[in-house]
């Protein structure tokens, strides 16, 4: 598993669109207290609201890895972010990047991080080797985001009830499955870049045996019903092993995104999927509740909406970027053994 | 996707235990046309029945590639096995390996090859990149053989298949998804070997699209009650987008091969969990037979046991070791469309 230092400076370049720093948004939002500052170029339209430091600021102020935060469109890193990236290794700083290529395959980056001795992380890329699942009962309580498609809030959801488990007092570690995960929390695994006969055995090795009152609470990738991604998605279900899952959807959506053959998953046919197949290695598996992507409606039709949901199937019903996700955390916590 | 080229020589080193050799033994079964011999050290205790051929001899009758065709206890490969696998392809080899330990990782060998110009395929390695899925429908006819564990069968099942349809004049290909598969066969994919993320869509690009009369016949991989390898058991069947599929199953095998802690899943089990998920991408899916495997038994129980079987499932059910699998081809061609 990936470890990734804190404090970060997050690169944002000179991105002309505010929501390709998305990466950078998270992390900011989720993890304020492992980032030390922001570094944009001229012309950058980005702002995370974060200190603007240099990359001499930033080494004073003790940070340790630059993160790129931002996307790039066409995928090619300009010259100048390249000549950025060197002087913050030649500073110290190790680099992280969930960019679709890896960095290390750009020759002046690879030069120097071996060069300077640091660490470029690309968290796309497997770091294995990985071990074979064994299915075995593992101590430690696991909650697991699965989806009736892919990205309907899964990241979202599971970062939301770790810090409402937080809040708690509730010992609790998010495990996360994806790159901008990883990026995040600085550790995890992106599960989609493991060689297929060890997804399960990854994701059992990052979540492990723990204290019976400690939660993981793992990010889930893909849907049951996907045709691309599936296998990913039932891989990690039984690496997760997972004591409680919460479903999550996008209210309104019907297609799944670019596959418009599909028809996304029922929240029925998810929940049902889930404890069909997840039962092989949870035999208690069960729905924690339901997490709904309300973005695509009125406030007042969101509560509504929540409201319909919550009774059609008896379950706590969460918007978790507009309300919170406090009904799923207290139904979970009253219904331990 | 790996294409090895034909006629082989199969080497067997000098191998103690005529049981090794059984990646040998199932390409002199089932492709004798692409072997012209094999190749024993002495002191070697496997026969496979081929002409003993050296390297020369080889040479003079167009042997293409040199493939190993016996497993290794340990792993490792013996310094003489290098010294002999480095004379063919000086003389002109490539050479196929499906050891867990790449060829390509051995310097010597390495070297060689780079020297020679010769390919090395290390077929339980992934040769991408792949495409991801895409989920839509397309043409021909596919058959998956799928199981209720894992080395039940799969393999011996999808290629005596795609033999009966051959021999009453069907086009057909076998699609190999294993690296056993892929040597006898000389092309296919590892699938295990894949990204999980690109399991759905390498299939896709194994299998394409055919002439409507034409089968594809897929090897099955793992089980997708196997809590180490569902993953690409599912995603093995959304891509292989299967009209039909034969369940393969060891009579009277209760747990899981090496884990025992996990029982088998029972034949209706895994037809209703194929159907239910292979439905997504086939809509007609349907379960065309059982191919049971009655090793433990004698002849007369075996029969007992497949009457039995055919009559609790109504459908075909045969031992293609003992018995062939013409009952279920009967039946899948006389329900063609």
């Amino acid at each position: 598993m990936l470890k990734i230092e804190a404090p970060y400076l997050i690169y944002l370049g000179d991105t002309q669109i505010p929501e390709m720093a998305k990466t950078g948004a998270g992390l900011a939002y989720w993890r304020p207290e492992r980032c030390a500052g922001q570094l944009r170029e001229p012309g950058c339209a980005a702002d995370l609201g974060l200190p603007d430091l240099d990359l001499n600021a930033a080494v004073q102020q003790g940070v340790k890895t630059l993160v790129i935060g931002t996307a790039i469109p066409g995928g090619q890193l300009p010259d100048s972010w390249i000549t950025r990236i060197v002087e913050a290794m030649e500073a110290g700083m190790d680099i992280a990047s969930g960019l679709h290529s890896p960095l290390r395959s750009i020759p002046a980056l690879d030069k120097t991080a071996k060069e300077t001795g640091r660490n470029i992380y690309d968290v796309r890329l497997s770091h294995g080797p990985h071990p074979i699942a064994n299915g075995r009962k593992r101590s430690g309580q696991r909650l697991l985001t699965v989806g009736t498609d892919c990205a309907v809030g899964k990241k979202y959801s599971a970062l939301a009830l770790h810090r409402e488990l937080l809040a708690r007092d509730v010992s609790a570690t998010f495990r996360a499955t994806g790159q901008t995960g990883v990026l995040i929390d600085g550790q995890g695994l992106a599960i989609d870049a493991v060689v297929s006969d060890f997804i399960a055995g990854a994701v059992e090795a990052l979540a492990p045996s723990a204290d019976d009152a400690h939660w993981d609470v793992i990010e889930g990738q893909g849907s049951l019903v996907h045709p691309a991604y599936a296998g990913v998605s039932l891989g990690l279900l039984h690496g997760a092993q997972p004591d409680a899952f919460v479903v999550c959807h996008e209210y309104g959506r019907k297609q799944l995104s670019g596959f418009e053959d599909h028809r996304v998953g029922s929240i029925e046919h998810i929940i049902s999927l889930t404890e069909q197949l997840g039962r092989i290695v949870s035999k208690e598996i069960r729905c924690a509740g339901i997490s709904l992507n309300t973005s695509s409606l009125s406030e007042q039709e969101a509560l509504n909406a929540i409201q319909e949901i919550k009774e059609q199937y008896g379950l706590p019903v969460c918007d978790p970027v507009r309300f919170g996700v406090k009904e799923i955390i207290d139904d979970l916590l009253s219904k331990e053994s």
